[in-house]
């Protein structure tokens, strides 16, 4: 297993290459923030207010910043990626609202979720809203090209969700069908977020699809580390909370793992406590014990740093620069971060 | 007032217009239903098999015979209104989704709503996928105008959702917020579907607008003559149920009009039933007397007559033909109506 920050391949790596990514393009980022601010308004408040509570919230603005990065990466001198990025960050509150409201989630970034605050119905109405507004700007915006790679990402997202929703509780699932999921729900928007900005500097179809490629396993990697994070208790630092996966019937890489290798006991613990949803207090640690006991975080951390291999060598495409150098090191981040 | 089919201001008026549209503009119609039955495909089967539940039900398909309509009035002979009636069906498909999770209801046309039948998450999720197919659909069509247009109304739609839920239960609403909220959740589809017609067939701004205009006091009249469906017992032909507004303390116009001539305990009485939602079985019939007692029914229906002619006179703007009188026909249809 690959230690988390001390043995890293990359020894120059820096301890948050998100940190370095967001103070390389700072200015570039408060102008998409403005954007956001600017263009989430309505004359309906209840709009507003609600979609400010979450954006103002803040996170990490990680997929907005992977199209301002893609777009530095080739030297682009334009504004248009900061309209895009706004996109970018609109479509992925909208599905974050309707995934709170699917999920009944009470928490999202440290705080009351939406909907736990505003009600389920308003939850549904603003994610339509951004969604919308997502499809307002790239018209504004003006690229076909553009708006075939977010469109056809938004609709890939709600499949994934979909197929997500359909494994719940199914304790047959199998890794392809996880891949599958998160491939969707999770790394595509990472995809096409990398993959507009080296649209808009008009680079070669080899070199958007080599951001696309960085983008899609960057999001695997990053998806395959939440969901190893939903088992370990460093997570309740910022604000999430910890077993919510487990809680909801989610069938993750880990769970998938540990069930392969499960004792007919252990099986049976598992049909209880995710396809049953009969839980106690306890069936949460026992969990943890399990995946302790078959080393599957480890191994779905391995799996993480397959992805980030992928992604890295993505990259080679492109001309070598500081920028990605922190993208590369950003995908190893994302696996060994702590939130 | 004016009665029902037997005293129109015009006599050549069919039975049904929309009958008379539907017949004119069959193969068009014929292809628009190819197109969603196939673009409403997925690999994740419950997509499908949800979006064809409500899909297949049928309904007036009245949206994309607008588009249809508008771009046939020009002598239209490409094919592009095909697919941008299938999106303007989408979206439509999308909104009502959402609309019934917001409103937890468990009918729609005739039969058990999407959400009642299949759960509110996918529901959720099945319309962001509509909602993103028709983007998709757009985007291939390759007019910005179009994607300007059906962006906006998107936008709109959902602005006017959470417009309607911020005054449901508060009984000090007026008409101006009532007339707001219709024309945005629903008057501006019927706009935006008849002037993206009118776009496809490259007609002047003022013809486009013409057609908008027209779609905008056709969208107004039939959802006034909705809300006072609503509370007229004919309407349970069509397997919605009556009463739904008022079990669920919407502020339509009728009541908005019955509060403002109420006596003090009319008053009491709207303020406990739609206010503070508490309600017995016998205040539905309650609320029907005194909606009788101030004829407010037919007070709305004149409402929505205003509405039609704003919509005939604009249609004034284009040359005559059969078809023009149909979507004259079809104002005064869309209020007489029994469903």
């Amino acid at each position: 297993m690959h230690m988390p920050l001390t043995n890293q391949p990359n020894p120059t790596t820096p301890i948050n290459p998100l940190g370095a990514l967001t103070d390389l393009l700072q200015s570039d980022l408060l102008a998409v923030n403005a954007l956001i601010m600017q263009r989430m308004q309505s004359e309906v408040e209840l709009i507003p207010e609600l979609a400010g509570h979450l954006i103002a919230a803040g996170g990490k603005r990680i997929r907005p910043l992977l199209t301002l990065a893609s777009a530095a990466l080739f030297d682009y001198k334009g504004t248009r990626q900061h309209k895009l990025a706004a996109c970018v960050e609109f479509i992925h509150t909208a599905t974050l609202l309707h995934d709170d409201v699917v999920d009944d989630s009470n928490q999202r970034r440290g705080r009351s979720s939406a909907n736990a605050l505003f009600g389920n119905e308003p939850a549904v109405l603003v994610g339509d809203f951004l969604f919308s507004r997502a499809f307002q700007l790239m018209t504004e915006d003006g690229s076909l090209e553009v708006l075939r790679i977010l469109s056809g990402a938004s609709a890939v997202i709600a499949e994934g969700e979909v197929l997500q929703l359909a494994a719940t509780n199914d304790i047959e699932t199998d890794e392809a069908h996880y891949r599958r999921v998160i491939a969707a729900k999770t790394a595509e928007l990472f995809a096409a977020a990398c993959e507009v900005g080296a649209v808009v500097a008009e680079r070669s179809p080899a070199e958007c699809a080599a951001l696309r490629n960085y983008g899609m396993n960057l999001g695997m990697a990053f998806q395959i580390a939440d969901d190893v994070l939903d088992y370990a208790a460093k997570r309740e630092r910022l604000g999430k909370s910890l077993g919510d996966d487990f809680k909801e019937g989610k069938m993750t890489l880990p769970v998938i793992r540990a069930i392969g290798k499960a004792s007919p006991a252990e099986r049976k613990f598992w049909r209880r406590c995710l396809g049953e949803m009969e839980q106690s207090d306890a069936d949460f640690h026992e969990a943890c014990a399990l995946l302790e006991k078959h080393k599957v975080l480890e191994e779905s951390l391995d799996e993480a740093h397959r992805y980030a291999e992928q992604g890295i060598a993505a990259l080679c495409a492109i001309e070598e620069s500081p920028l990605r150098g922190h993208l590369e090191d950003l995908i190893l981040f994302a696996i060994d971060r702590d939130y």
